[in-house]
């Protein structure tokens, strides 16, 4: 049989001795991302000058990048556009879907939420005033929260601690069966699993572009609107970008129409051209192929570790349906473990407070490299290759 | 006498045939920009993957390359940091200024500003609700438009269409005279002008670094805030990166330390790269210096085409000092004009209605330069050559 990833994986630098389990966090270079950068630097900015704008397009590039994206998140042409960070789409998604409910003052989350997503809207119902209320509640609780009180739900799809997936067809039926809008943060779920935002009926959805997509470090965020609400919505964010003409430089606002009204400034060009080189290598593969792949891969892997290891606990849903592309394992000096880990070559991540965390690539990781992780994990635990200082030293970023 | 600008003029990629007007609207090309993103890319994100954050340093590289602007702009060190677009950061420091003043209503700018700040405030005020008002006068009606009622003034310094500069010391005292907050925008200041926020004693500023700081095509902005302030002001993009421990993942948002607060996403990292190449021209040039050049620049330039071009009306101010680092003239033809001109090689730009706009960037400007740039302006003037069916179509960003 051949392997379908076998192409994909020649499109990515690992470096040598690397195993790299963290793509959930960073994913690694596409190996045209450099050519392409250089390319849209020399030839375009270069050469072309303010030009560049016009002749290679750039002015084009948020939505016809947010089309690429749209294709692996089930969303229609137009309706996904890219811009700023995940944090400020999720102020985007949140603040337009409030006033889509003007008369609701409850916007429900969980604790699993990525906290920016928290933060953000922390800051957003404490400008509006207005007695507004964000309830935070266990993941397996916002189903029963979802009441005719919630203007809006926002969730992340994939707990980024434990894997953890919701149901977002079924979230989302139930939010529109009490009148509440849905929003979604695909963060962990964008290049991960399959994901339907159109037959799921998703109100917004926001994510980034660094993970699973691999555009690189602080690569550009997207935000999805359904087409049903998108020449509706007031963009809170109004920026000229998103003006109907902004070249008409009019003293007063009127959004652009549909999802381009979500652009706000200038976009971000260098870094747009990382990430679509970095789309090159969804281009042959469906998203249901990757969920296969990456079953099997955190199927293995759990199998391995476990035979191995049994100072670790399994935090992620033992069911590979009710998770993400990634595994977590529980352990108590997981910080010291993670690094000891890494100093051997397996890059995965910690998460406080005693989580190890590995995500599954299936573009550029082989059922070898998950085997050979695993019986690393195995002697580091067996010969307590992390009970050392240095380990034990934290770093400003884990 | 020896050229000071001999060296930076060799820093940079002017393609042959060109000479460069606009770097008022996007600088040129660095040379080392390449090779610096290209480190950044290769032997940063490709070896280091996801331990370029410590590494690397790239999760100080906001405040680290916000310095070296706040030294171009009067600021003192730890109260500038980069991110997101100017947008953006006009969104932040207007939603912060106008919580310092609470019991006040109107927000004062003027019909200069460019559209993206007015529109931001716009989108700001509409979600505040609370009687929020956008009061936008006449340039020249600012200062006595500033009173007890205002709770914050937000002014660009220097018009993007005609140059005219506005009195940031005077207008500052003014507004705090009367209690109000000053915000200003740097966009056409930074890099083309002495400013001195410090000095000044301006409480919020905002600027953009594709301009006179050649950053890129959509490099990221920044955001100046007073010291006095920094640890008092409520961030309402209260972002994961901007909390006071980002990896501790705190379900409640506690704002960093100082001007950190400001700083919302992932850092973008690549297009910060690029940036950080572009300040190293900066390194051995005063403002004064450059001011002093772009004044002589200007002032021959506009010599050189009024001794040409009847048909042009200079609509700048005549004053060298009253003026940022740019020249723009009126032309019922501009449109056509100006791309009559970048067809000869001369690249400005037009603003609406008829502005054909010119900027001086003694970076990289010679004298011969702005001779050889008038010249051409006059023959095309003289022969007419811009009335042709070609120069009068319209592209889409002009």
């Amino acid at each position: 049989m051949t392997d379908p990833f076998a192409s994909t994986r020649r499109m990515f630098h690992i470096p040598d001795g690397v195993i790299y389990l963290d793509g959930n966090s960073l994913g690694p270079l596409p190996k045209a991302a450099s050519a392409r950068v250089a390319k849209t630097i020399e030839a375009e900015w270069g050469e072309m000058l303010i030009k560049g704008w016009n002749l290679a397009g750039w002015m084009d590039w948020p939505t016809r990048i947010g089309d690429r994206i749209g294709r692996l998140i089930g969303a229609a042409p137009g309706s996904v556009v890219m811009g700023d960070t995940l944090s400020i789409k999720v102020y985007q998604a949140l603040a337009s879907a409030l006033e889509l409910n003007p008369d609701r003052r409850v916007v429900l989350s969980d604790n699993g939420n990525f906290p920016t997503d928290l933060y953000m809207a922390q800051g957003l119902l404490t400008s509006l005033g207005k007695g507004y209320e964000l309830k935070v509640v266990d993941p397996e609780d916002v189903e029963g929260s979802i009441d005719e009180t919630v203007a809006a739900m926002m969730i992340t799809e994939v707990d980024y601690r434990t894997g953890r997936l919701h149901d977002m067809k079924r979230l989302t039926q139930k939010a529109h069966s009490v009148g509440a809008i849905a929003i979604w943060d695909l963060a962990h779920s964008a290049g991960a699993i399959p994901v339907d935002l159109t037959g799921s009926d998703a109100d917004f959805a926001v994510g980034c572009t660094y993970k699973y997509l691999n555009g690189g470090p602080g690569a550009p965020a997207f935000i999805y609107v359904a087409p049903k609400h998108a020449d509706a919505v007031r963009p809170a964010l109004s920026g000229w970008i998103g003006h109907e003409s902004p070249f008409a430089f009019d003293l007063d606002y009127r959004p652009a129409k549909g999802v381009e009204r979500m652009r706000v400034g200038t976009p971000p060009i260098v870094a747009l051209a990382a990430l679509d080189a970095a789309l090159d290598a969804w281009d042959g593969v469906t998203m249901e192929a990757v969920r296969t792949r990456s079953i099997g891969l955190s199927e293995r892997f759990i199998r391995e570790v476990e035979a191995r290891c049994p100072e670790l606990e399994l935090a992620s849903p033992r069911d590979p349906q009710a998770r993400g592309s990634q595994v977590s394992f529980r352990f108590h000096e997981g910080y010291a473990g993670m690094q000891a880990l890494i100093a051997k070559g397996v890059i995965g991540d910690f998460r406080a407070p005693d989580i190890m965390r590995f995500g599954f690539t299936p573009l550029y990781l082989s059922e070898d490299d998950v085997v050979r992780a695993a019986e690393i994990l195995g002697e580091i635990m067996r010969d307590r290759l992390w009970d050392t200082p240095e380990h034990k030293t934290r770093s400003k970023v884990t």
